[in-house]
């Protein structure tokens, strides 16, 4: 029974394809790793690269990518739009499968602790992993970025990494090596070009207005020529055990038809965990005594 | 891109539970091979072992499987009540995952092949792997059972094998190897305790009677001590991609509606692929452009 996890490695280059492109060859190499996907954005000057399989090779991919990334990035000479305190920025380790959050957790703060030591490498935990309360929100961890993580370390001890030594690695910077469940950006597309009506609907179904816990969203105008024009109401679901497709779909349905208009379709953008999906199809039928394992193919990913 | 592949053979053996084991065990010990279930049955005096894996695992399996069953099993010894042809009686290949049925059309010929060379044993193609139209329906195949076949093999050109002998091997009779799609166990529980209402929708919907392609159905009563009484429609779905669930359930739902009761719920028996059930899913989000790889699970299955 070999647990399958997710690893969501997001590196400060994004200008230099070449890098990226030996990062991901790194990962690619070591055996019982499947790449899922990798993304590059200049602007942000920054890539994200995914990639999944057992704990053990997860991990040494994991490790491997980070010892090529501090040989290739040097953090003196970074600039990008996006918040980073390192040359590899943050660490996720997701919960695929039947394999549980509390795995990942275990696994990031031991693999924190081992890229301490291996690389000499200031890390903090966050997300699920954290060791201190403050540190669950990644931009917490984040605050003053590489540049003020730098004056601060070995003078704020609230600044005190988890592993590792008090000082930045002279190239590499820090990083953030946590959990979290996986994400899902799921998409409501409504039967109107109202964007006040996906606006106020996502403003009334996001955590952060006091709506559906675990749930982001904004509202957003599609425009794709040759197409009709749809008012789209955008998310991240960001636990989706706590709240699922189903329940948020529901939610924007009774709203949008409050508003005199109704859904006129979904869009599920990229991947999203197998369970996620079963749940709704369990709610559709009225399944009774369903488990996600009675799905043929998770049955065997948990046994083999 | 390793293929997903399911087998399941049948044994003409439930009464010794020293000799399924032994069966049992020589899967299980073939690398790359997850047992998934197996179940004996005394009246029948027969065994069915699921096991999935890539297909040369899977081959190995079943070869090894085979070799042991016709060790251990005489068919002048047995009787049972299930009709049987061979010690393995039959053995279907089924796709899973993004595999697809050609596939294991492909491996049901080549194995068929091999094992009646390697044992001796003549060997009928069936199902989808029929070379001969009149062979797709295994009841053809098992006409007169082994002790029918005994005295017309040889005799009979119709009789005659697709591979291996004109006799049938001294004590394993028989065999019969094919490819199908798996295979949906499902039941709606209506909101009403009138089995005549559940048996005359399964009348309707069931393909025998002109209804839904790909779809057995019969009513049957539920009574659980505890529970209320439900009648049951109850399913083979044998081809979800031609009659999936959803166009089931809305059918069941239409004509229980029609005679004053409704769907109260459903039950999904065993194991069944997940894209049947992803279908599911889409089908009630309206989903547009949904692939069942977008499941990571299944995108997982696919790459390793």
């Amino acid at each position: 029974m070999a647990s399958l996890i997710e690893c969501v490695p997001n590196f400060s280059e994004g200008r230099r394809p070449e890098v990226v492109e030996e990062i991901v060859r790194t990962v690619r190499s070591i055996d019982g790793v499947t790449l899922l996907d990798y993304s590059r954005d200049e602007t942000h000057n920054r890539s994200v690269v995914t990639f999944a399989g057992a704990a053990e090779p997860v991990v040494r991919a994991a490790s491997a990518a980070v010892g090529r990334a501090l040989e290739l990035i040097d953090m003196e000479q970074h600039s990008g739009a996006h918040p980073r305190i390192g040359a590899v920025d943050v660490i996720p380790f997701v919960p695929l499968g039947t394999t549980r959050i509390e795995e990942c957790i275990d696994l990031a703060r031991r693999f924190g602790e081992q890229i301490a030591t291996r690389f000499e490498l200031p890390v903090y935990l966050y997300g699920a992993a954290a060791l201190r309360p403050e540190r669950q929100r990644l931009a917490a961890v984040r605050k003053g970025q590489y540049e003020g993580l730098k004056e601060q370390l070995g003078v704020d001890p609230s600044r005190d990494p988890d592993f590792g030594p008090k000082r930045l690695h002279p190239r590499g910077g820090a990083v953030a090596v946590g959990a979290r469940k996986p994400l899902i950006a799921f998409n409501v597309n409504l039967a109107t070009d109202d964007l006040v009506i996906a606006q106020r609907i996502a403003e009334t179904i996001r955590e952060s207005s006091g709506g559906l816990p675990a749930v982001q969203a904004m509202g957003v105008l599609l425009e794709n020529p040759g197409e009709p024009r749809y008012a789209q109401v955008s998310m991240n679901l960001v636990d989706w055990e706590r709240t699922g497709i189903t329940r948020v779909v529901n939610e924007i349905r009774h709203l949008a038809r409050a508003s005199g208009t109704d859904i006129d379709h979904c869009e599920l953008i990229g991947l999203a965990p197998a369970g996620a999906l079963l749940d709704v199809a369990a709610d559709a039928l009225g399944l009774r005594g369903f488990t996600p394992d009675q799905a043929l193919e998770l049955r065997l990913a948990r046994d083999r």
